[in-house]
């Protein structure tokens, strides 16, 4: 009987950690970005009491770089599928699907730039290592996805979501402007108009790096 | 001798002002990033007292806010200077030139990210406002003095600038990790290598963009 209640307390413990980032993510959509996000929006969300997110996670900050860690394992699983059955796409083709792709997942977009900002930072050493190691397992991942069903070499296709990843974590934030900032916006539209056109903006600069990598990093094939 | 001791204080105090500027550059170049930066550390190397700063800035974040737009017109001068004279320079050269002027200002690439992440949220709208119509002026300039120089068209242009600007932003600081991070990274080599190749990943990354931008942006020329 004990070891069948310590499973299934395992079980329990899984699942509250579960909704605690549906919480996150959800409160996260709601109020427009991470930065909004806070212990006391997310437990009451998820039906706990304030300090009973300890048991599941040290602190906000590791709550969040869980919610990244599945946002990576989120991106490589709906790359994948996009590529599903897929043979030399094209480089604009791989682009258009990084960018489709990535875009989906608004939260994980989001968090890219705090990641690197302050959450890797705030969260202990070995807390970081288990985040490095997931992040860098699916982004191999789908890497090999990418590279398998397409004309790209592995060398160009890791350029390109590296690429990925570094636009995404900034035009995201320019896309979605802290109070202040969508307040002067709405005074001065023509400032605000470039910045607050995400996708179509990402898409098009991933066609073009997409395209230009062949040349600057030429195949072998 | 009214007028005169009113000029020479509003001289005195832009001297003042410029010296806080400096003293904050370095000590975001000694300390290895602009999150180490103190209002304590700065004023300190300017010779004021703690309280002095008020003066010249409400704010740590008014400060750096400036000394990001101070940032600007440093680029905007940098790219005038190094297309002077020049002709008809393709897609590589331009984005060889925006790579190289940009990582030559170490601090002003370290800003971006916090300008977008939280500067611009921690003053008031008329300084943002002030921020933006003073960087967008510099940003316009610039991109004037590259369409010029360039077979590139202004719409090609404009996309490489924000291309160099995003990219830049992301990829200083993973190649400038917080200590955490930094500390995983000499333990696991292979995780930070990419990464701290700063200028290399930049410069290629945006080679490609430009190139690909000829496609994705056809000219009428």
């Amino acid at each position: 009987v004990r070891v069948h209640e310590r499973a299934r307390s395992a079980e329990d413990k899984a699942q509250r950690s579960e909704d605690l980032l549906a919480a996150a993510e959800a409160v996260a959509l709601e109020r427009g970005g991470i930065r909004f996000v806070t212990v006391a929006a997310v437990t009451e969300r998820a039906g706990l009491h304030r300090t009973g997110v300890r048991r599941y996670y040290a602190s906000k900050e590791e709550l969040l770089l869980e919610l990244a860690e599945r946002g990576w394992r989120q991106w490589r699983d709906a790359a994948k599928k996009a590529t599903e059955g897929g043979s030399e796409l094209s480089p604009v083709a791989v682009a258009t699907i990084l960018a489709e792709t990535i875009t989906s997942l608004s939260v994980f977009c989001d968090l890219l730039a705090h990641v690197a900002m302050s959450l890797e930072d705030e969260v202990d050493l070995e807390r970081d290592r288990r985040y490095k190691s997931n992040a860098t397992a699916a982004h191999d991942e789908l890497v090999n996805a990418l590279e398998r069903a397409s004309v790209m070499t592995l060398i160009q296709t890791r350029a390109l979501v590296a690429t990925t990843v570094a636009l995404t974590a900034s035009l995201w934030q320019a896309a979605h402007p802290a109070p202040t900032l969508a307040a002067l916006y709405e005074q001065e539209p023509e400032w605000g108009h470039d910045a607050l056109d995400f996708e179509p903006r990402l898409t098009l600069i991933l066609q073009a790096t997409a395209i230009g990598l062949g040349e600057v990093l030429p195949s072998e094939r």
